[in-house]
């Protein structure tokens, strides 16, 4: 990587400020690239940081949109759940949910392109929450719906017969883990499924479904004053942080506040699917 | 979950597609809530999916900007490494990339909201490209930089002396995981720093720089026609897969193709990190 002086880094990283544009407005686009000071100030955006107005929905109505968003070219669990709030909000409302780049939410699906990181139904509800909330109002909102998803029988979501990919009951497990590979495997384990089937992509249509019901069902807590967390982090959890030595106020290197709020059981409690699967397998 | 009938749900999902709304087409927004079908047709967005173009960076400038973006109101990786490409976009060719709503992407700090998930500067670089490629030509991009970000000894960049709040060289690992948990304490065992140091906070800003200079790399060589793909998963992934039990072809549940792209090295290889941490400590 190559050094460059202070001074180009300052006219890089903070030089449209000087040039005196008012903070919210942004120029027209012009056809050739002009220079950055005629177009926008650096970090500022359209209407300002945050602030797209949450507007109610019918809660079954959502989650028919965001299982049928799931299916919807084979977009999958980001881009539903983000359709069924934010797409809807467009259909009801306009502008702005109406401009949202939709189809970016894609990139969510399997945990991000089959890697199997964070399930790709919570990457949209996050998203979505992030429209409307910063930080300091959100990381409440997100606990509550992560944890929520951890310890929660999935799927429950009924689509109508004859209105999807396979109809009638399907069978559920916990997967106590926000992560798509450790969420998929559980349900694939406890109920004899393949993770490339069509039943388990249709559990994941009905998690994209549930996930969007909890969602919204914050929001509009949240826009109506009446949000209060019910869930509290795992007794594992809890044990290793505020009650054991990687709480906030533990101060040296080895003892201080870990990065992460995932239940620690799936993989620090020494289970079998953590066992050395070359060697003691399964 | 309520029942409902198959008109009701057949009415939610694809009412409005029989309204006659023209593909593509959006109405413009009114002051109240009129109908769905006044204002778009479902699942269709203002310019089409995927329609945004890439555009030519400085990646001097993108790395910058993506360390700066890191530090700007504390919104975090997923924001630096999408403003370093989107918003510089936007500040030189206006729209339709001046009117993303960056702040949304604060959502993935932290591997979203101190969860500890998916790293948040790969999340941030996954949206970003998902505005400008389909999942069939982004797969190969996105296990390119995943790969990349698990076997890569970070922080690269190096801010100019002066520009940030830990000026200086820092130590560097290899995560082998793109979880930012498994990322960020790995980084803090090997060189002895808490994981709410500043030194780490800088030690990730620095790597939302490293993120965004790969993801232009990648951006800029797929507009060119030369992008091809470096790196292979680990030898421990592939002898799982496609030289194991795992491999796509496998068709019974026991030993099929599994939900997942992450090395699996580190929680399914029997390391000290799993053991049982209530027992087995460390």
């Amino acid at each position: 990587m190559e050094q460059y002086s202070r001074r180009q880094i300052l006219g890089l990283v903070g030089g449209v400020a000087a040039g005196g544009a008012v903070a919210g407005l942004v120029m027209p686009a012009l056809a050739a690239a002009p220079a950055a000071t005629q177009l926008g100030e650096r970090f500022k955006q359209h209407g300002g940081d945050f602030s797209w107005k949450p507007q109610k929905l019918d809660p079954v109505e959502v989650a028919a949109v965001a299982h049928a968003g799931f299916w919807h070219q084979g977009y999958g669990c980001a881009y539903g759940v983000t359709y069924s709030i934010i797409g809807l909000m467009g259909e009801k409302y306009g502008a702005p949910y109406k401009d949202f780049p939709f189809s970016m939410m894609e990139f969510g699906k399997s945990g991000i392109s089959e890697w199997g990181g964070t399930c790709g139904a919570l990457l949209g509800a996050a998203a979505s929450l992030a429209l409307f909330f910063p930080r300091k109002e959100r990381d409440a909102l997100i606990n509550e719906l992560f944890r929520w998803y951890e310890i929660t029988a999935f799927p429950m979501y009924k689509p109508n017969p004859g209105t999807t990919k396979v109809d009638g009951p399907l069978p559920t497990s916990v997967s106590n883990s926000i992560l798509c590979h450790i969420s998929v495997s559980r349900w694939c384990t406890a109920n004899k499924f393949e993770a490339r089937s069509t039943e388990r992509s249709e559990r994941c249509a009905r998690i994209t479904a549930d996930v969007a019901s909890k969602t919204l069902e914050i929001i509009q807590a949240k826009m109506g004053g009446t949000f209060a967390p019910a869930l509290k982090q795992s007794e594992v959890y809890a044990g290793c942080t505020e009650k054991g030595c990687h709480g906030e106020n533990k101060k040296d290197w080895q003892h201080s506040g870990l990065k992460g709020r995932m239940d620690c059981t799936p993989c620090h409690t020494g289970s079998k699917a953590v066992l050395d699967k070359r060697k003691n397998h399964p």
